[in-house]
């Protein structure tokens, strides 16, 4: 179904190339301050770039607050989100509507839906989506923001080559700098050059992202079913193109021995922490209090130029297929704004489910 | 909270030293023929072995049947099973009750459960509650197998050695012939080696596990949230030391180009399948008919017996702990049934929810 | 939460001086042909009429639908329906904003969302959320019609005035050819004139009204805890100024003795029903095909024009409170649409679970 | 399904003539102190009596505490409890095993699960089922004693015949000091003496219990969906019997007008509190500080020993049923601790929702 969370609830809604892209957020607290421009700010931070390895189309996303803010606050009440879909042009979805683009969701969705789904634009399985993850978290952010909860996001690989390793400083300073939304600046570059030569191959790539959150309080998170990494991982799940999570050392940790993978605890400062962070701030199912760390791994964008072979689903026939239309070569740079907002979603699910913001 | 599922869903309690160990598992449909050594055979899969690579404990769990079976079919009520607790030494806990066990829930616990929690054995973060999980996933099989879906789980790394591709057959006849839970017969002794090695060194060691679902049909899944990735992640984040899961290519197509990773759509003999898998039977969180392939990182066991540093959670100091006990060195074999079974419960639920089982 | 259902699942929004008033149905199968007017006739149902007995706004509420209809079908995608606010004056609002209305939601709404309620024309807590209910009743009756299910409403008593009983020719025919909502033609008049002379009064009237399900298969709803009853209760008492919901005999069941009270069964024409429907068919919380009939406590509009005590809830001081504005002396009439569709709403969820409909 | 509740969360589980009944209770707050006997105490209540108004059948229903609690605190972990069920005879259920018994659940429940339901004693839809509600209502009775809340329930009608009304003092002091579960001890003999006559005519009779929330506090409920009267209404229809709801004037209030109806807020002491309470304690869905008042028709038990037309439901044959067995000729006096109960399970989940109870 199209609605997640327990507490912090929030319901999407919308397709590609529909009237609009929207987000009902529910569970807010009242009394928070919101303006309309908190909100642009993140839609902003995922507007596809200017420069040589993002997509062409012009998004001018704009968010629209049709309720549950009032003089200027959140009245507690579910904030219904959207934006209007512009600059669509919908001519080639309908002369390839019967070719099910591979590594699509046109073949799933054709199935699923008996035919009836809005093909245009990939329709409801368009990363367009994750315009309403984005304004959700938008909102999250601002009351994570009143108990010091900060969530990062950050490209560390494209393809097989990888950005330097940076310290939060970098993060907080850099990613928006950079339309890689990389930390390490001196690695820009080289990982930009990498996305420019596929495109100009008519392919795409893959790449990494890292997630982060800060001051994360201990005891988010449920032994059994609800773990925060169990959670986490739905929820990411849900941007398009993630086909694996890790966190703290992650597959890394497969490979570990106890004695090397093992997090000791220490007191310093009357503080408890553990030395190294490998679990990535997760024991249990449950926050430690040491950041919380995730990485995605995102396929490479299915939409390439090149041929491919697939059917025609209606005649029931092979098919070579040449996809037109202007599509990023790389996803990674512009899902890491979706990361860092659908982490806030995530965390203050679980902030309000441990009772820590009222 | 305790309980996973939509439409099949299951309720787990119990701690590792209480008297029990069970699942309420609701949602069955009614009719489905279950004997208690239906449920008993999975379970025994679980059993640690004889073998230098288990914990030399003796559990000889034994499932109990409470409600909802009548006349040896499934009523459609709940069905509560239970495994009472035997075999259990709780002194060891009782002394080291306050000494945070490093890589363990024991720290998370406390501050979440405010020091009331159960210490002893890991209380309710042991992963003698995933017996619960497979007796629930006994059920699941039953009734999965009338709709020829199956699900499988193998070992395929430890630490940093990996086991040789196998094929389905081997996965199907050599698992559960070897302590080791692996279908490549010629890996095994070098594995074992590996794990029996690292007890000798008072140390543990991680592992990879793959999981697959055969004749998983198309359809099941939903876009944005209810993926199928992020529930069958969510599902198996549940079970302790998972750190990572990834499907299809998962970690590797991130460094892939499109033209690689895509999946070509083909038609032989009027069925439409994928040439290759590198999605894993799952396009836009839906299942596309091919096998579901979804790999888990397993830490090393927490629990070693060499010395490591910690803090004494009441009085606030820095310690040293010696863990004394009967652990595994390794639990990726034990946790390989819990894996089969967890996404046969997954699975079902699934198709429940597409109504492809009434 | 502002989330209803499990399988059809609705999420309302909206305020009502605020934008708009909407709802997201989720769950709804593809290839349902809707088109606007479907909606707008349930919505105009709902609409004040121009007699004596209603409120002299104008509400000329018209539905936009915003997703999830594609070519003139639904898509499976979540549908999300809108009508905009016009016709609004909140001046009297912005006036005794302090002032807690007797029995309107002012005072626990002020303490619940400590002030930051939008309080204009009962903001979140007013009658014109049903609007969201009725529009996703719209959808939801379409595909109900597909397996014939059909629900019904209508006014059987106002104040201590009943109708008479009704057939369900008499039902389907004449409900919506008076603005009181009553089947039974020749009571209109003695009820309305009761309607009037109380707002001549300055005051208001409570009432009653039936719903009906007609040719609801056997088997929906469950045992213990999600019955028939406790689900539909649960979606009525939704519907602002409902305190009683009783099925069948309902309170007269109480004063019965068994003998009276028991339906008995009878095979007529390879059929079999029930002779009596003294429950309303249901029976263990499941339904058992014969009509399912309930009845709602409908109480007094709170809004009279007479003085009444009340406090200001920020300065702490008692008061006197009279209530200026166009209201609508009795709802029940204009309930009758909103329990009608409100009842599709959670038959359908329950037609969904059994897997009636696919 | 089988589990209610949102954080306070509780699974039954179990047949009447099964091994056991049993409920799963989640979400309880750690460091609560339990003892057996909590739990035994209002399980006794539950017991029929010795005297002429009851079944004759013994029922020696003694709780057993599966998990969840350690050294005599809850954990925050799941609380199994269970009852063995004892001085089961099952031979008559076999012999009139295909006949439906008029006013039961075994129509519904043949058809809803094919035949293959547990028909003995009426299985899972036996009224034995609420000795789950109890245990769990002990529990939660238990964590709503910190916060001061109280629940309370007493029988008000049996048949036409009222009890007088009573104050909270004699509620407190008198319900559990007679067999009818009456407060107004004068109306004691004549409502005992109108259960006896029906049982010496072989007939049943219904009647009516007032539940009470005592110190709830403002804030409990929501708007639109999950309202307080919803909720509340949801959690008591799975009490068996149960055919109509109402809070404060119900259906009294359809009758009244605004004048009548509207509850006057006032000051005095500071405290806001309203002058009258027709309102049932329940606002807009959510709780304005007044006791929480409600009522609920209790239809007569169907078991009769009177001869009544019914069917074979496999031959599909009318035929004629006469119910042997030992049954409760009114089940009012037996239901009114499991109302008190469940509303102390339902009101609990409310207080946590609004994190008054952390």
């Amino acid at each position: 179904m199209n609605t997640l969370g327990q507490l912090f609830r929030i319901t999407s809604f919308g397709e590609s190339h529909g009237k609009c892209t929207g987000i009902v957020v529910d569970g807010c607290p009242p009394g928070i301050k919101i303006k309309e421009r908190d909100i642009q700010k993140e839609l902003d931070k995922r507007k596809p770039g200017q420069s040589n390895i993002s997509t062409q189309r012009k998004e001018k996303d704009k968010v629209e607050i049709l309720s549950g803010i009032f003089n200027g606050f959140t009245t507690g009440a579910p904030i219904c989100l959207l934006t209007q879909n512009k600059d669509v042009d919908s001519s080639s979805y309908e002369k390839m509507k019967n070719l099910m683009r591979p590594g699509h969701a046109d073949f799933t969705a054709f199935l699923k839906y008996k035919g009836f789904n809005d093909y245009r634009g990939g329709g409801r399985f368009s990363g367009r989506n994750t315009i309403g993850f984005v304004m959700a978290g938008a909102i999250a952010k601002k009351v994570l923001k009143k108990i010091k909860i900060e969530t990062l996001a950050h490209t560390i690989q494209i393809g097989k080559l990888k950005a330097k390793e940076s310290g939060l400083t970098d993060i907080k300073k850099n990613v928006y700098q950079n339309d890689l939304r990389c930390a390490d600046l001196k690695s820009v570059k080289k990982l930009e050059n990498l996305i420019y030569r596929t495109r100009q191959e008519k392919d795409s790539i893959g790449g990494i992202i890292e997630g982060i959150v800060l001051n994360a309080p201990t005891g988010l998170g449920e032994p059994i079913f609800d773990t925060l990494e169990g959670e986490i991982a739905k929820a990411l799940f849900s941007i398009p193109g993630v086909k694996g999570i890790e966190f703290g050392l992650g597959f890394k940790s497969a490979e570990a021995k106890g004695s090397q993978n093992n997090d000791f605890f220490q007191i310093k400062k009357r503080k408890i922490t553990t030395k190294t962070n490998n679990s990535g701030g997760i024991l249990g199912g449950i926050s430690n209090g040491m950041p919380i760390v995730v990485k995605l791994a995102i396929k490479p964008t299915p939409s390439i130029s090149k041929k491919q072979k697939t059917i025609d689903v209606r005649k029931g026939e092979n098919k070579l297929l040449e996809i037109q239309g202007r599509h990023d070569p790389c996803i990674v740079p512009r899902a890491v704004p979706v990361v860092e907002n659908m982490l806030a979603v995530t965390i203050l699910d679980f902030a309000l489910r441990a009772k820590i913001i009222k």
